[in-house]
């Protein structure tokens, strides 16, 4: 079979592809550190329950704490022939300390086992994505508190609609991840429990104390039915779900980063630390980090997608369809980790160009609405009937080529008699802004306030 | 243009075209109890906060309550030219109130509305979601309690494993569907502020009340940016991540149904009411319900997919990309409700097979562990070394064709010198599930347990 | 049962939900056209073969055109409690027939009626698709013509690179749709193959023709295997696959439009016909149709998604799962065909601003790199190190501010004696796209023969 | 920044992050081979027109050598400072020929190398695919021959429906892959034109020729748009997608292996070379191989989601976005030619099991529909009455607890009194699978015809 024309990928034969496909030793070796760590507390509590002598207790504790030296040392070597990490570990054990290894296993199985490292890595993983999220959002109140009153446009259709500030817009960032914290804080208490002494699928007849294990490990409380505790991948799904939803918040600021970073709108500027430039063009600088956030949302909702495939349709307890949940999961959310890293490197980076950002949200009659409000709120006018009078006004405006404030008060009286001096006061970005004092509003005191307290909550919780 | 091969469907030209693609009304008209319910909310507020006087409060909401009973009675007549159903709704109040309706626009737009719509619809829709879950917990309950005895094989790789009982494997759904109650709650806690003030995306400079219409409208309190009060679709995005995720369980036992009613299998039968039939093979039973709920995964996957897609890279605030959240919502939530009322329907209907269940679960020497365990518990043997012996006591007794349990003690001595005739007690499927006792375990007092504390919980909260 | 929280929809029992889960006829009498089609092909073929009498042959016809001119007609009354098209139709013609209706079914099944009725419907499709997409190629192309020498920035990043022309960005489009295009008439290929004569699965005793059935229904052959012909979905996931890449150029295109016309950008111009205005900010053109293209890639992606998940792990041959391959089939291509007009609209609508395009192309130091060129094709320097030289003078201009151009000969020759007035030639926006002469490039004259090229492939296939 | 909770994984600061998120070469390094057979076929083109003299080309081509046998003998090292392969291989190049190396890049860039790396690479491995999916087609084409009169069960809703034969089966499978090979290979044909001088986007004024580095390189052509050579990723895209395709038809036969070697089907056996044992039950064979391949179309189909959503909505020309192409195409590609190589390993590796499979065959009353065709064919009964009558001889049948053919003939008479003894002939299963002649039907004669027909095919083509 070996001269075959696809080049001898699986020469050796059917054993060869059978070994290149089952074994996930290449990947699972990630969760060394959670596997002992569960078999260092399934150890103590084999003891503590008197199902093994404190001796054979007290060698596997030993003999497990080199092989982790070993591991982490980078000596231990991993063998592809003992498939996985959890045989890895064992058959390593067993040279270090002899036949008593074999009762590790005393009351367990791979499935509960596989079960609880998974568990352990993505409840870690979780907590380091919440910090990182923390960071970033304290990286955006941080510049949304100095930019409290920087003035730029607001869009929808990416067409300027009315001014807002610079500050407030990052606050909106903040307000998504906060979301994106509780989902992931969601997650973590949900999945915080331990499926250990699950065994294979059906528990065991040893008199175990699955509840001295699961608060060894961290965990709530044990899981309630065995069968689920080994068949359930939901742990997994939702912390994607959650990654998902925020890797897509990411790459949305990441749009307005590449955007905004354009010579046409030279809204904001990054570094030569966030950017890639180009020896002949100095002046260019391409956002490729920007770029990089914003197209791994669609790996990540690959990897959603992907496992939620795998789980669709399968029959309890446990399948082996079940090992493709790890290298998924592992990618998708370290990838959500870089890119949150990205992200507050870039926030920190970033500098906005105020002159722009003003010039930018005083163009397009942006104040038309403030305008309109002025009609409805001083002159009582029906708001759809106030929007025609403004409607009129900018068409006079637009015909000279100039803005809503250049109008006389003749002018302005020609479409509308009542209309008074102090209709100006709204006509100008700043005052636009300042006027939006509804809760949530751009209004730069609004703003402040929220910044300040997001930075005070930020600080009390890390 | 009206004679292109492709047949003339956009003939009259770009602006029917433009129609087409642009209207939503098609579909967003299920909105309008939600669109109505915000509005009276909203108007309210105007005339409280002395923005509108009493009058046009007055008017407006006899005006929007006709506008409800013509909807409900079917009197009302949507059009397309009006796009939405927010215009449809106001342009009807126009004609039966008179300029005044232009009134009820006054510190609004569009932007919020639709938003406080969506997410008073998604937020039903969870609460209904939840309800029809626990209705399911308790049909499996029910059904795990009568059947927390009956012995069936517990599955891994689709091989025969370890026995478990019927009602055990129930419950693994049980558990599964409290953690997607779990998410349906924590998704609806987490929507459940009120965006409707933020207006286009800047706040407004009109002296509203948002606490006010959070609190008529059941939301716990304002959102905190305007910006991402419009801008914002998680509370779609994280109810379809949890849809898929229970789709994907349903899915599962929609699998277990096809299955185990097969002629191999024949484990469970479902009676005429979820199944079709064939006039000339009246046994047969094709479970197309089942095969339904398992296919419908693939569909609530695909919306949640989508929405995905559709937010990713999308710049702040509205874009008209965000029109697509409602039919993939709508679909999804809907074809989840249909799903877990079909699945209650089936639990309550079908009737496991005791005897092929007990056959299934004794065959395949499934008490192999049971015996190792022994060997363990009561020789001391290390686990592995347990594993051995167990492993040539099948081989002869596989020699002879018959059950572990039809070993002599002499040909199991032969083996293993120590065994005595005690070990005849774990070699039966029904001793092996009773020794499952470890918490979590199969063992029947176990399940009975679990089903009614399950069955309390859930009389409980209804 | 009726007084359930979530609402009574399913207030009668398990009979109406597995009704409403089960019935197809709300989505799949869309198939009509095309299951009367079959049927006709098929009784004529049982006539031919003598399988039937002349005279029921003729009845059937009879009957099954009354049946369709009722359908066409409006008057045609579905029943859901009849399930799908297929026996709606059937029903209906033995009313008109009488029992010699039920001869029609004779070596027939609704498994590959079904798939027969499908196939028909994507093949239909996929020619509307393939001219509605040379529609929008020959937009393209005629537009290209136009604005062959019409200079705009090619942008890398969002940065402006090098100059290119509008013709030649709008002929990359008429390129991928050529590609579409070739996709789609694959997938037509790949799916004439006729499943009609499959019957139930496994083929039929009877004496039928399928070379003949499937000659009058305008497929190339039969199909070659029974079970495969009923089992299969392919050719809805190819049809999906081609539309769904169709789906994401159109989008990339969208977004172009989305940016070029924000009051940033300012590139091009889309009337009234192709966006939505505001009433008080007249100069507001938002692009909501490019928005809508630019989403509805995400819709489709889901529908594909969605169907490889229905059709992954499915046992052969028919399952009720491959009933969900209909509403995302529909919806999706539906929804491309409407992208492709709403596209072909806006490129007929759209202005370029060639003052703003040149503007832009000239911005930034774009022709640098033609400055490096000159440096190498005329001097002879390694492409490296005139890089470096253009870079020095392109630092030397950004220190005063001005292009390249600006620079005089002593300045140049200060960074690299050897340069000549000839240099000046290469550093016009101008010069630099029609020195770009390489097959493929940007010279007007290229992109001019390009778009003939175009035109006259386009008139002649169609 | 060093001390952060989340571990200092990006400890040294944003330049770090920066190197971490944008660095290729970990991944794109496999596309070493790729990128020096381009720059070979560059640099002879370079020669020939004249660009570069001989002797700049002869150093260049004898570094390039230099550098590939480097990279084959593990001698070369990566590094990620120099970000990606193509980087890595010039500034190796430039160590060892000097200066001149830096004249190979001239009319070139990376924008038009990385697409021409990854068409090839593409390519390469598309026709590896067709080689591997024939292979698997000859196995199973050579099964089916062996057995094409082994009478199973033809399944629909996993019920017993009509006999058909295990050659049968498998020769559906086989259908499937000559679509997935027919789907390769399009995507080969519309994916060989060469970006190669397209440049960075515009095209080169170098004279260069496109059509001799096309040809050198095995391309059909040079492609026709130079903006579209470096913005297009179709190639991977149409690629993912007939692999999706492909991985879903494998994920079914995947299914019903495991369904099939479950105890209680007991269809076919695999040896061990593709199953794990249990060291305690010897007689459990678990089809781990047939779950991974079922699970792996979830990885597949993720890619392909991953990789559309990251081009959605992308502008012209090159984005960073792009780098997104490779890890996902390289992961699913190669995870599909592993499932290939393991599924045409389990064909050959599985045994039938004839008496199982004839056993479940006749069971059920499957033989039903012959019967009921027999009285159409013979006695002239409209289908719809047949059907009436042999749903009732089932029903006699079915009472007495016997099959249809132990029914006398005056039972039979009794329901129908025209029924003679010859229609005992249509109720044994081997004669039911020998009546289905029509063309593609089940009948032994047909599918040893067509497993011949695709094994002559086969040899031809390979």
């Amino acid at each position: 079979m070996s001269n075959r024309m696809w080049g001898g990928r699986f020469a050796s034969g059917p054993a060869e592809i059978m070994e290149e496909i089952n074994a996930s030793i290449g990947f699972d070796k990630r969760l060394a550190p959670q596997d002992i760590r569960g078999s260092l507390a399934h150890v103590a509590m084999l003891g503590k329950t008197g199902i093994l002598p404190q001796a054979d207790v007290a060698a596997i504790q030993a003999g497990l704490k080199t092989v982790q030296a070993e591991i982490e040392s980078g000596a231990f070597t991993f063998a592809r022939s003992l498939e996985d990490i959890h045989m890895n570990v064992e058959s390593r054990l067993r040279e270090i300390v002899g036949p008593a290894a074999g009762r590790l296993h005393t009351a367990r199985s791979r499935n509960d086992q596989v079960a609880t490292d998974m568990r352990l890595w993505v409840r870690d993983t979780l907590d380091e994505l919440d910090a990182q999220a923390a960071d970033l959002q304290r990286a955006l109140a941080e510049t949304a508190l100095k930019h409290a009153g920087t003035v730029m446009p607001g869009f929808t259709h990416l067409q300027s609609a009315q001014p807002v500030t610079f500050g407030h817009h990052l606050l909106a960032y903040v307000e998504m991840l906060a979301r994106d914290r509780g989902r992931f804080r969601d997650a973590r208490a949900r999945l915080n429990e331990c499926p250990l002494g699950a065994a294979a699928l059906a528990g065991t007849s040893f008199p175990i104390d699955r509840h001295a294990t699961a608060a060894a490990l961290g965990f709530d409380r044990p899981t309630a039915n065995s069968l689920d505790s080994v068949a359930d991948r939901d742990f997994a799904l939702e912390a994607l779900s959650a990654a998902a939803i925020a890797a897509v918040h990411l790459s949305r600021f990441a749009e307005e980063i590449v955007i905004w970073t354009s010579a046409q709108f030279g809204f904001v500027k990054l570094s030569d630390r966030f950017t890639t430039g180009s020896s002949i063009m100095p002046q260019k600088r391409n956002p490729d980090a920007a770029e990089l956030v914003r197209a791994k949302a669609g790996r990540v909702i690959g990897a959603l997608s992907g496992l939620l495939i795998v789980m669709k349709g399968l029959p309890l307890a446990y399948s082996k369809d079940m090992q493709e949940d790890k290298e998924g999961t592992f990618d998708a959310l370290q990838t959500l980790s870089l890119c949150l890293a990205a992200m507050a490197g870039m926030v920190r980076d970033l500098e906005p160009v105020p002159e722009m950002l003003k010039a930018a949200a005083g163009s397009g009659y942006a104040t038309a609405t403030d305008l309109a409000d002025w009609l409805v709120r001083e002159l009582g006018l029906p708001f759809r009937d106030a929007h025609h009078v403004t409607g009129r006004l900018v068409g006079v405006a637009a015909a000279r080529g100039v803005g809503l404030e250049a109008l006389s008060l003749a002018e302005m009286q020609a479409e509308e008699p009542r209309i008074t001096a102090a209709v100006y006061d709204v006509l100008g970005v700043e005052n636009s802004v300042a006027s939006r004092t509804s809760y949530g509003g751009t209004a730069p005191a609004n703003v402040r306030a929220q910044a300040e307290r997001w930075l005070k909550a930020l600080s009390e919780t890390k």
